[in-house]
């Protein structure tokens, strides 16, 4: 057996979200049906973040275990082959050692929001982007994330469905930028953690976007967190904006 | 009667182009026919330039007549509203002079092709670029496309169909950049004249890829250019990466 990283990249459209489940197209459903193809299964491969429906990736990591040894430009070729034509790519592959662990050998996790603000609907990135009508105030938003950096009970920014033994977890980063894109004004939020919980990053997003409309101050996003109670929560925002961008280990898979 | 110039954004996918035709969806023909919602028709339009199917604009320029006076801002509100879900959008818009004329007014056509440059199948760009699997020099292409600045006898770049009265055009620059993108390195082509001949830029780029390629050196596109025949051409390229961005008028109707 050996054990093979993969870099993987998909547009969360037309998949359930990460995990296989029976009778919905998941993103691990179909790489493990693309393994099928490659070699007799049944494989069961690990990610680095379980995403949801609607939610992308550019830098999701997982693993496989195959029998019979592969050049990694090869299997990622392969791959992509018989992935073909759903919305997801292998973009680097390297053989890493049997006990690396997409999942467990991870120190940090990246994710990028996506908030593209204008009236008119959006042509190019439908699907890409949460779009929002009116204008945010940045300096207001980035006032209220500070309050989310550091060690904290995260419960009131969780899912009531979350699965993580703690809500306790510590935010190092959340940078706000505003990016003139090809079709408009974006802000884009970048997240660094070494782990999210579940609809984390949606529910941060959904209530810096209320403090950017004015709706509320920056100071009532730390009312929210020390409510530590998931009413208090903003709105959860849509989920095509959010994107998996990195995931960080001590020994990189491919060295960057 | 008031006229009305439309800034139009659109996604080239699922049109069969511009220009309205008979039992096929165009993108004229979706907006005359949201015109006829707001006010009863028939209704026709003019474009600053005929796209073909599959092919972008991010700032497409067409103008229409209303026998009722609107406010422009309500106007094209109530166009995106009629033109969902089609993946057409008015960006902007205003009132202009009855003999104002979006196609015979212009005095510049802006087009961007984008390339991207990986083996992976594209994921969040399927349908965006034009996806190349090697390496190109960049250096060569721009050796190459300065044989085609100026004023000259582009039969060499024009479609066999093109109903242009005369192949000399002017071509007023073509700058071509290097951008790392989202999801990874994409050659931009940026391309400025006042009129350009059917299939012209996707016939440049075309060309120039081989040059970046290797496969042709950059003074090849002189002798091509020179030639004055349709075969001397290079392979025409896909119209998924081109985009329509950009036309100028001496008065712009929106100020910029």
């Amino acid at each position: 057996m050996t054990r093979y990283a993969l870099k993987v990249e998909y547009h969360g459209a037309g998949f359930s979200g990460w995990q296989r489940q029976s009778d919905v197209s998941s993103v691990q459903g179909a790489i493990e049906q693309a393994l099928s193809r490659i070699e007799d299964g049944p494989h069961t491969i690990a990610a680095a973040g379980r995403t949801d429906a609607g939610v992308h990736a550019l830098g999701q990591v997982a693993h496989a275990d195959l029998e019979k040894p592969w050049d990694p430009a090869r299997l990622m070729g392969a791959l992509n082959y018989h992935l073909r034509p759903a919305r997801i790519a292998i973009v680097d592959c390297a053989q890493v050692a049997p006990d690396w662990h997409a999942r467990f050998s991870a120190i940090e996790r990246q994710y990028l929001f996506r908030l593209l603000m204008r009236r008119a609907p959006a042509t190019h990135e439908a699907g890409l982007v949460w779009q929002v009508g009116h204008d945010l105030d940045l300096d207001a938003m980035r006032a209220g994330a500070q309050h989310l950096i550091g060690h904290h009970d995260f419960t009131t920014f969780r899912s009531s469905i979350c699965q993580s033994a703690s809500p306790v977890k510590t935010m190092d980063d959340i940078t706000i930028e505003r990016v003139q894109g090809q079709s408009g004004t974006e802000i884009q939020f970048h997240l660094r953690a070494r782990s999210f919980l579940h609809n984390q990053v949606r529910s941060i997003v959904g209530t810096l976007e209320r403090v950017g409309a004015g709706a509320w101050a920056p100071q009532d996003v730390k009312t929210a967190l020390e409510a530590r109670n998931r009413a208090a929560c903003g709105p959860v925002c849509p989920p095509q904006g959010l994107y998996l961008t990195h995931v960080v280990y001590p020994d990189m898979p491919w060295g960057k």
